[in-house]
């Protein structure tokens, strides 16, 4: 099967410091990476479901991979995070998919007619290789391709 | 730690059959169920990623737990689904979280401040125990709580 489990799911935010410690206290969920990405032009908190960091294992290990919900806030009104807030406020932003190869999943994706917003893989979050798909072709849905990094 | 892994995404749809096939040969997604809940006013397909069916484990086994892509077609325009389509269009519904055990979260996240909209535990997909908390208590999402069905 193309993909192998739910990696993340985005979620867009006004505050995010107010997000990071509602997730934190609500679900006791843990941060594990604060940055942000110019490119994008959002400010990023990856907080990660699952295995505590010391039992967390590589792709080909036997235990089950983490999941993370990162929280998105835009750097200004005219960023991607940023128009998604002012048309829908705050809410789902976007979905990740585990895969074993991104370049692999993309030929798929396209063989199948489901058009893909980057043309090559490019580096995300925690070392990853990713691509997203086009929303249309999705059922609305923003769709990321994850690739971790290699244990 | 509260939630072990990100249990589905639900994507609502204007036509549930249409998703399927788009969301089967673009993924390779199976499909596990398909029933209609006349008490949600929706129609759903449960995609399943990850394991084949012959080698999922229980929850207390060691493999990795599958994830599931619920598709979500209105059964009228005036029920939740069909509310969210008329002002947002198709895309992102709602996320799932699995958890050990649906009662014992739902209190850890009252103590927290967070609103459930479900008093007591009730009946999901796949035979699972579920209840959904507040979209304005947790940024705008709306957040199910799901423990899975004893294996």
């Amino acid at each position: 099967m193309l993909l192998s489990h739910i990696d993340h799911v985005g979620i867009a935010v006004v505050n995010l410091e107010e997000a990071i410690e509602r997730y934190r206290s609500s679900f006791g969920l843990e941060v594990v990476a604060v940055e942000s990405n110019d490119l994008q032009g959002v400010r990023e908190a990856m907080l990660r479901l699952g295995p505590s960091v010391s039992n967390v294992k590589g792709p080909d290990a036997e235990g089950p991979a983490p999941s993370y919900v990162p929280l998105l806030e835009p750097l200004g009104p005219d960023t991607p995070v940023g128009r998604f807030l002012a048309r829908r406020g705050e809410g789902l932003h976007h979905v990740g998919y585990a895969v074993d190869d991104v370049a692999l999943a993309m030929e798929t994706l396209a063989l199948q007619g489901v058009r893909m917003l980057d043309s090559q893989p490019r580096h995300g979050s925690l070392g990853a290789s990713i691509a997203f798909a086009h929303p249309k072709d999705l059922s609305g849905v923003l769709t990321e391709l994850v690739q971790a990094a290699a244990g």
